[in-house]
């Protein structure tokens, strides 16, 4: 795409607007807040979201601004509170929102029209998801999708071994297109394709890479722990997505890793017990990858979730998460320094690449190159879908800096 | 108000221009720069002021900018100096403001044609006000108001035991809005709290405080040392201010302290000798507040300022300071680990919680809310007065973004 | 000029394109990289710029920018490499820009279109030039003034001894006005005016000094080592530059030391081996200016290069670089606390003055002065020069802020 896609205040706008505040958001995981009154903060570009668990465990998400003056409410990236007490003037909020208190406003005040603002939340599979459009996109297909194959791997208990957060100085669509795509694998991630198939394509192999990913998945399919029959192991590359004629935003699949590895982790060797409903270890890798903000790399042993946040135009708020089964006792059960290197090096090498990227194509002479049609389908497929929600057309011949059609 | 008062740009300059450019502002003290020759200089938005005494003591302001090539004349926050020279090309200033050399010009160079340029400045009673506006407000109302009582103060035989600057990320507007009421004391200041009222209000407190504040004030009213007969001490809690129906937008008052409080202090004891006229440790708080960017409080042994200064759309600069009578010494009269906690704890605790709000204002989804009617009253008249100075009508249907009619 | 052209974003994107992108810009000194495939890189604004030495010594300039998906492909500030290598995708470009492999593309992808942008680029006696320009300003008689002196300097046959980098808070031409004019020397750069005579001017001198200056040109033109003889050296102090009449943006020329300087060093003293061809100690200083990012002073044992690249409309990255002759040994033939000093001061104390000038024409009240006739001329002459090129007539009537016509 044209630079001013990728640095523009206009589209960085849009971006928020169309997409951001339009599809679902990964927000971080149910066993983070287990108990009622847990809460967690999030950002989407100015926007503060609380995600909070309430009585009877259901989730909820709110913007996290008071009714009153409009200060947060919660003030901590993550806590627990009975009540949502804005510290300004101690308005409180029940779990479900509900302005339950506000000293001072006088006896004939109706607190039933000053709730806080909720959003759209879902739960599934341990996995929250809010929305911030009044009319979110359908959501049913992606739950199902996402939920057969993830049932096995068992976010819903599990626990967060280790987060890293980290503020990214480039736009989030270099960095989905640098995760849509393993051209940049071989020489950039030596730890990641040691482990993985998918730096090959199946016509830029040699026949004895062909013949071991094929085994892979014959191995894969033979498993008895299939626990999710509906999942194809018939790639050992990249899967295609996103599907821009059918909107398709959201995908999970199985993916074989290399013989000798049951886990991605330095040396291929399990790193914490088996997670969720695995009967032993080996089942090769869950993925799931939801637009715009998240992705998903499950081993039987342990998963790392990857969320994005917009920051700005040229700046990115990134979350990496290592989960392990909610009984691993680090330490004992596991060691953080075999668990994390293997995704923490992988993903520090693309916040690099995308950095260099994003000052490469800020460069008044950058103009966009073309892609790899067998390596870089999936860079293409996301700037068909990036760009038909942005409402523009077709960017062969790219428009002049500040004169896209941004007005509808 | 709507968010975009309190970020966007175009406010700001507004604000600027409107407010910050048209009314009086605080500068500091005169007992700051005692002697002809010394000077200070602060920063309104980009421009450099400061603030000279001059021979027979006359107290001037001029923009800190060479008329030859615009640098910064006084290069240090504050000084002494014979001549004001430009570090650049040695111009030369006279403390009045005129262009005596300027070596290199020729000699037919018409000097007088080059003073810098002044702003109005106002001292009375050892505070220093200037005003950038070719018309400024009224002045004279104000200074007799302030006159009469901040006289028995003694600010002019006063010296600076500290100051402390801040850069608050929040619009100047939040942090006044935040001066303007009490109603969140409670839980925020409990240091505040145990020497004042005014987080009570009339018709909210127990008949116990109630009949408190009502000692306290004829306690008041009895006292021999009533140096400001005109005073009243009426109310034990915030005062009535400002007032946009009259243009009022200054004001002084003194008002009780809680029994067993002479001074604002962490134990309520003195802190330092007793200052200007006070004849014993008993003149309850006096206190001043001029729009838009200075309030004190002052107690019988020391005095306490606050001075902002818009440092953009969602920053301001602050100092506060830490006065007593000229001649005591500290270590031997008064020590700062007792004199300054009171305010600077009070005033931190302010800072960031604006901060907070600044943060949630920002959200696309901070909409205003309502005031208390017996609490907030002065934020609500604090508002009107600003809404007023920058032409804007109404705000109880919030205008969209970047929709108020500004151009004016 | 007025503050906007000081500040304004317009007038920085307007500078940007009639001046940093139409003329020549120094990059750097051929010795910087001897070798097929050294390369360093710059940036332009937001352009990054790679400079290589291919085979057979040519020297290339090409946007640092990968065809492919816009990477930079150069990531050091210096370095070498015998193929340019995208860090991305692999990409690599021959040391002449062409695409030579790009694996991954397919057999039938045409590399001959994909190589990198190519800017033009000029080396003479060491100096290295490029421009962004496509058809850039005539370069042949500049290239022939500059030459004619260079040469004996060795440039070609130099090394650097030291560089610092600056990042200066100022408009790129609040440093050339400095630059422009020594009337801000006296009291400024008290090492600076020990050796030379730029600070007097004809008209502004006693008798005394007067008598030196002429000495010392006498003494200059009598040298046996005039090894330029178009050189004039009849005037002691600044040369006149630019010439806007005429559209000259370069000069070349040599100026007598005061007696007893051999060097522009803290005494006086040589400070490192004879450079180039000079036959003793004694060629007084050889000055270098191209308009827009240039100037080089020259004694006969060092020379000091100065670099400007805009960085922001109130953001300028300087290098200054130090060279000696190749042959040169640290300390063995120099120290780098002798040969450093004396620009390292004269440097620093002009970028704070610029800095505090930038602060002072940012104000509201500030307003162009007049310049001194015989003093600041040179100023004059830039200002006219670079009025010229943005296409804006006269400023003697300083336009509002914002209405400058800059849309041709």
């Amino acid at each position: 795409m044209p630079g001013a896609f990728y640095s523009d205040d206009e589209v960085y706008r849009a971006d928020l607007q169309r997409i951001w505040r339009a599809g679902w958001l990964f927000a971080g995981h149910g066993c983070e807040i287990p108990k009622a009154g847990d809460y967690f903060t999030l950002e989407v570009g100015s926007d503060s979201i609380a995600i909070v668990r309430g009585s009877e465990g259901v989730i909820r998400g709110f913007y996290n601004v008071c009714r009153h003056r409009g200060s947060l409410v919660c003030t901590e990236a993550a806590g627990h509170a009975k009540k949502l007490i804005c510290p300004y003037h101690q308005w409180t909020y029940g779990l479900d929102g509900q302005l339950v208190a506000c000293r001072g406003m006088g006896d004939d005040f109706d607190k039933s029209q000053f709730s806080l603002k909720q959003v759209a939340v879902q739960e599934f599979e341990g996995l929250i998801y809010f929305s911030l459009a009044k009319n979110p996109w359908d959501i049913e297909r992606p739950r199902e999708v996402i939920s057969t194959l993830a049932r096995a791997q068992g976010f819903a208990n599990a626990k967060v071994a280790k987060s890293v957060d980290y503020l990214v100085k480039a736009n989030w669509k270099l960095i989905w297109e640098n995760n849509r795509e393993c051209y940049h694998c071989n020489v950039n991630h030596p730890q990641y394709i040691k482990a993985n198939f998918d730096h090959y394509n199946a016509d830029d192999t040699t026949p004895r890479i062909k013949a071991q990913i094929d085994a892979a998945v014959r191995r894969a399919e033979e498993l008895p722990n299939v626990v999710d029959p509906t999942a194809t192991r018939k790639d050992g590359g990249m899967t295609s997505f996103p599907d821009v004629e059918n909107n398709i935003w959201y995908s999970a699949n199985r993916t074989p890793l290399v013989d000798g590895y049951v886990s991605e982790s330095m040396d291929g060797k399990k790193v914490a017990p088996l997670m969720g409903d695995y009967g032993e270890f080996r089942c090769d890798t869950l993925r799931i990858r939801t637009l715009p903000n998240f992705w998903n790399h499950s081993s039987c042993d342990h998963a790392v979730s990857t969320r994005l946040l917009p920051a700005g135009p040229q700046l990115t708020s990134i979350r990496v998460w290592w989960l392990v089964d909610a009984d691993a006792i680090e330490g004992k059960d596991y060691e953080l320094a075999k668990l994390v290197p293997f995704w923490q090096l992988t993903s520090e090498q693309d916040w690099e690449i995308c950095e260099r990227q994003q000052r490469g194509v800020n460069s008044s002479a950058y103009s966009p190159g073309p892609y790899s049609k067998y390596k870089e389908y999936n860079v293409d497929a996301f700037v068909r879908w990036y760009m038909k929600l942005l409402g523009v057309k077709g960017i062969e011949q790219p428009p002049a800096r500040n004169q896209f059609d941004l007005s509808k």
